[in-house]
């Protein structure tokens, strides 16, 4: 391949040739605080607001592209989801790239036109970003950071004079103050309140919910490494959640918190949910959907369907009462039509740190516990 | 080394062991919203604000120890600076690791006690991050992206009704809008109203002012490598110029902007800003502030001074008439004591995309055309 078609060394200077590689992807990601140059791009909310949320999420999953997406698409939806899982809006995204030196320039552009097609379906804008050239054999072709801000829609947000809602205290506190209408307490949060939203805050009783079908994601990536092929071709499931997040907080305004279930898969998320409330996680195996390809895929490579990473998929805890309005939204977004209660939040009775936080219910009635991943399945998976 | 001291695949895995090392840090970085484990930092600015700064970074540099600094100190430091040049103040940051396997966990641990040392003294916190692991031979050890997001000071801003400050075409429509005051025109700022900074602001007879030595970074780094030795051990000059840059802008509150000359040097910022702002800039050679010892370097390598990164510098463009000002406030600044105006914003006359952005003016008065790097003079410098 040509040196004009592959990344070099210089391209990472600071110099004229990358600016020239920079300011060629300008009309792509087609945003006015990248064309401005500046060294960091100054937003404006569209309201005054005191709350943001943040992330970072790194992706170096290999091969770079496969069936149902690539490492862009991969870098904003997971940064995208990372911050719905806050209940804010994502806005705005920076993109970190570390080049290999040789990285085919045509793949490179291939790659920025998928983060800004995914951008401009999640509503984000992709507004500052970097680039950097490592030399050939430290890197593996392209790297992506993607950081993502969202904001709280805080508008109308009727909280009493001075109060602010931003901890698990603060909205329990909200709780006790609000008034009884007839005989059911009035919920702490309506539509016009913003969530305060984490994983400590799940309780006994609480319902899981999954956005969709287990496993897609790992096993698309499986399939291209070890050259599997199936009677259907699996595609990852990588997809930007914040509308559907939008729409359950909407329907269920007491959700306790969104996890997307990535590296690790389900079984990472519930251990963590499980750990930060203090509860235990009860998944029941005969709920989760899940592709029949997939569970074969797990069988044959030895392969728990719970570790495997999921790349479009939400957890959603919601309390009991809420579940079936949580549902439906679900089911009624895109990308979460085969949404169901897959399990409820248990009181955790005897705490100590060797107590498992997390079962599965099997089809028989028995339980068997779920721990989390111990080695490495499956590297780089995202 | 035995596998205890040293990241596995496995850490990167989403699973036990990925989170066993992460909570190892989190006293290091002493950051409630790391310990918190939500997907999300939520983040509560202390007055309500309609604008935030956003940039982001991605740090490779070879070797990661080097006398003066290191990758951790660097990391923080870099977009700490990059967030102060809008004139937000930089509150947190993010951190994204890519570890190669095999990575000492003793270098680890001293990169972040750097990370969190370097945040510190730039009173910025850590609160989300990202740990993704790498086969040996996919990396360099340690690559750290951190991204950065600073709040403006909006409490007393007198804009009138409906005014927002977000734009070149909104600064100039405020200075129409501003009464004189006796004979002199009421500056479009004052200390309680927020700058809009940006390259594009420059104007023909604006000062340019560094705030010290150039070329520090640059051959600190380059002296490890090549195992050069000099009478004197230059030092990188890695430090978070955030609170000069603060003030800088209460002293001289009509700056244009900031900027730090990293990779390209000198040169790469002067022809960037220049191009931004249609004009051209001119350096006075004699009056840039450059260590012997770092000449002396240059003189051997060849290497022209104005191409060589640097760490912990900071360009101002002012207007003429807040120069002395701002140049005082330089030096009265921890890592400003070496500042001085080293040029002047000129008119550029006939534009063509040919037309040299930058000059140098040497001491016997002739001028040199002063380019960006073209090729790669030293990659993986930062």
């Amino acid at each position: 391949m040509s040196s004009a078609n592959t990344v070099l060394l210089a391209h990472g200077s600071g110099g004229s040739m990358m600016h020239e590689l920079i300011e060629s992807f300008f009309d792509t990601y087609n945003s006015d605080e990248l064309r401005q140059g500046n060294d960091a791009a100054v937003l404006q909310t569209s309201e005054c607001t005191d709350r943001i949320a943040f992330s970072t999420d790194t992706f170096v999953v290999t091969p770079h592209f496969f069936p149902g997406g690539d490492i862009g698409r991969l870098a904003v939806c997971g940064t995208v989801n990372d911050v719905a899982t806050s209940g804010a809006v994502p806005k705005w995204l920076s993109v970190g790239f570390i080049l290999e030196e040789g990285f085919s320039l045509v793949d490179l552009r291939r790659i920025c036109a998928s983060m800004a097609e995914a951008a401009k379906e999640a509503g984000v804008k992709i507004v500052t970003g970097d680039t950097k050239v490592v030399n050939r054999g430290q890197g593996d072709g392209i790297y992506i950071n993607t950081s993502g801000v969202g904001v709280f829609d805080d508008a109308g947000a009727k909280l009493g004079a001075g109060a602010k809602l931003g901890s698990a205290q603060q909205l329990e506190l909200d709780r006790a103050q609000q008034p009884t209408l007839g005989g059911a307490q009035q919920p702490a949060h309506n539509s016009a309140q913003q969530p305060t939203l984490g994983g400590a805050l799940c309780k006994p009783g609480d319902k899981i919910l999954l956005s969709g079908t287990l496993g897609d994601h790992g096993i698309a990536i499986i399939s291209q490494r070890e050259s599997l092929s199936f009677a259907t071709t699996i595609e990852s499931d990588a997809a930007p959640l914040n509308h559907l997040v939008q729409a359950v907080l909407a329907a269920a305004p007491n959700t306790r918190c969104f996890r997307d279930p990535t590296r690790g898969g389900l079984a990472s998320t519930v251990n963590e949910l499980a750990t930060q409330s203090n509860t235990v996680f009860e998944i029941e195996e005969e709920a989760v959907p899940v592709q029949e390809q997939v569970l074969g895929a797990c069988d044959m490579l030895g392969y728990d369907i719970f570790h495997v990473a999921n790349e479009g998929k939400m957890i959603a805890v919601v309390p009991a009462e809420e579940a079936v309005a949580a549902l439906g939204a679900m089911r009624a977004s895109r990308y979460g039509e085969n949404a169901a209660v897959i399990g409820e939040v248990l009181e955790l009775s005897a705490a100590n740190s060797t107590t498992p936080k997390a079962y599965v219910k099997t089809a028989f009635g028995s339980r068997r516990i779920l721990d989390m991943l111990t080695g490495e399945q499956l590297p780089r998976i995202c």
